[in-house]
């Protein structure tokens, strides 16, 4: 019913909703301010950003379904957002802006649509309707470096966190065709030479790949069966800010046209995550895994209780009174740990059931049974060792804080 | 360039955020899962689901920009998704389901589209684009009772956080005509004056009033000009279960009809945070604001640098190293308290910057001058306040946190 676009089921909700609060979080690292905007734009914005002229076919177009042929204009025609930039070149030029304020940095996790071909779909990787962690950068000439580099950290900190540094760095440099000055190019490919030095990573020259309106930076990522994937990327562009006319003023007062940098860490979240489930193989860390921790009641009638209670207590719900009519009474607070707790409460063997939480990746596995419900404490396995732990409930709510707030 | 799609700044934005945050949180004691879904599907969904014949009009259709005239056919053929609940059912009827499995609650923070008339248009109250707090729950007969039950407590819980206990309820009863079995409407409708009853509120009936697919509970609020506002909305469908053919196999293996129940606390965000902004008048309470403290250097250049330190420890990002360079060595935690805090450094008196802290309505103002950086303590008021106490950093925090944990 709706061809290249994701259905996350509940699962796959969590992890993306893991790796969007991730991200928000280590990009507040270089003070960036999230918006929401628009998902349809009338044509006109997409003639002046120069999408409908160059990209239209790559788009949908979007009208009401109340109008009339004749009632069709110019004005009463959308296009689907294929990118955010115009809609933050938007946000920035409709403020007077002093040079006092710049960098000013927007990210933005808005829904993408795409018009790719179906032939070309496949899986999480091309797709028609994604998420980026999406960012622009409206800074001057002489930010150019700076904004840069911490962008190239922020990325090394996040791949580092997934365990992915073995990503590549790719610099595209200024085609044939190209709009701007020739000194402006020079000076931007300076810094990037000089930014990606300074990242002590190898990087690799694409002579002359540059887009026509700036020089830019790709990260790529191989997969399993050697396949490179373009993930995260940095791109230069002096085209926008001249197309929206945007400006702001210096420090005498005369205005300048700001650099505008769209850059994102992630890329697609969606083709992100096809490469986290590859690299992973199922096996997803603690802190990610929306299977954290399994809880087995041995005997259903005797120890199914203790199980449904103990769960409450490790996904971190803190229902202090057994009560359940009494969870409406207080609301739950916005910065206690929580954890993905599941109970297995099947008819079927001990044995069948730690088997299948194998399987399934769960990163511990409870056992509840007599012994435990007389001295409160827990048996816990990992997912990775079959010796079976005896620890208080206490240790393994304090275990997998540590956990998470390790990124483990 | 977008009528009635709102641009979230930064502030609006963090508001949004705060607010889907704090109800995925509680409404997760109702354990509802959540689904990302698509906003475009073929036209042929919509024939299924009754929106394109009974809401055509109210929708933006989507097509490709690469097909020639010829090339349109009925598969080519969008809608812009106005309601999650077809989306889900898809999600419902893709698995064998089985009685144990229910209910079934799924729930979505999609941007929804509208295509109101542009006369209908007002400010947040009515907009074209617009997010809602959406959940299904599809169950059986005899968990209709239960599951209104929670979701009326959770509308109390949810509302009495934001201190509007004075919402109103109504019920809406079967009209004339009506799809669906007679005794099944009667028994709905008992079940929901029932469940009304044990909410001590009063509530009102509106006779007829259903729509011919179910009854349903509104929630109203009042703004201060004395106009009622729809917000909350709990819709029992006898419909689309039927549409979709949804089923569930029953403890002896026949195949049942699920009922679907649409429900939302907020309703739509965007007229939710209309309302609050009229209800608090600007007066954030501290945990919602956007601008929670500010920090006023006495003189910019003896007391910006620990200003900006401060800013550092309150914000909660710890950054323990005063070395800016190594913010980008480790990932800030997901579960630590973060606070919004900002530094007004501009050169005007101390007495224009108090003022303007207090007409911006920040809940805290701290000052910091030779004594605070002699003893390492901050001064600082509140916004109602004129009274200037002297606390540690530790102390302010540790408030923070308790305004923050509390709701208040």
């Amino acid at each position: 019913m709706s061809p290249g676009s994701v259905f996350f089921l509940p699962n796959g909700t969590k992890l993306i909703n893991k790796l969007i609060s991730f991200m928000k979080l280590q990009q507040s690292k270089q003070e960036f301010e999230e918006v929401i905007t628009p998902l349809i734009y009338k044509k006109r914005l997409w003639e002046i950003s120069g999408h409908w002229e160059n990209y239209k076919n790559d788009m949908f177009k979007v009208e009401g379904n109340d109008l009339a042929e004749d009632e069709l204009t110019e004005d009463s025609q959308y296009g689907l957002k294929p990118m955010n930039c115009p809609g933050h070149c938007l946000i920035f030029s409709r403020f007077d802006r002093s040079h006092n304020e710049l960098p000013i940095r927007y990210s933005d996790y808005s829904s993408l649509h795409r018009n790719e071909t179906s032939g070309s779909l496949t899986g999480l990787t091309r797709v028609r309707r994604f998420h980026q962690d999406d960012g622009h950068i409206f800074c001057t000439q002489e930010q150019i470096f700076e904004e840069i580099d911490k962008t190239l950290k922020l990325i090394n900190l996040c791949y580092r966190v997934f365990d992915l540094n073995d990503y590549e760095l790719y610099l595209s440099t200024r085609p044939e065709k190209f709009i701007g000055k020739l000194e402006e190019w020079c000076l931007a490919e300076e810094n990037l030479k000089k930014v990606l030095d300074r990242t002590g990573k190898k990087w690799t020259i694409r002579e002359g790949d540059g887009a026509f309106y700036g020089p830019k930076i790709d990260v790529l990522l191989t997969d399993n069966f050697g396949k490179k994937h373009q993930v995260g990327t940095i791109q230069l562009d002096f085209q926008l800010p001249q197309r929206f006319d945007l400006k702001y003023r210096d420090d005498i007062g005369n205005f300048k046209r700001p650099i505008m940098i769209h850059r994102a860490i992630y890329g697609s979240l969606e083709r992100f995550l096809a490469l986290l489930i590859d690299h992973y193989q199922g096996k997803w860390p603690f802190w990610l895994n929306p299977k954290q921790c399994v809880i087995i009641p041995i005997n259903n009638e005797k120890h199914l209780d203790r199980a449904l209670e103990l769960q409450q207590q490790l996904s971190g719900n803190m229902i202090k009174d057994s009560n359940q009519e009494n969870i409406f009474e207080n609301p739950s607070n916005l910065t206690n740990y929580k954890f993905e707790v599941d109970v297995d409460k099947r008819n079927e063997t001990v044995g069948l059931r730690i088997k299948d939480s194998v399987s399934k990746a769960y990163n511990y596995i409870i056992l509840i049974g007599d012994k435990e419900l007389e001295t409160g404490e827990v048996s816990i396995r990992s997912r990775s060792s079959k010796s079976i732990k005896t620890m208080t409930v206490e240790a393994v709510f304090n275990m997998f804080k540590t956990l998470e707030d390790n990124y483990e």
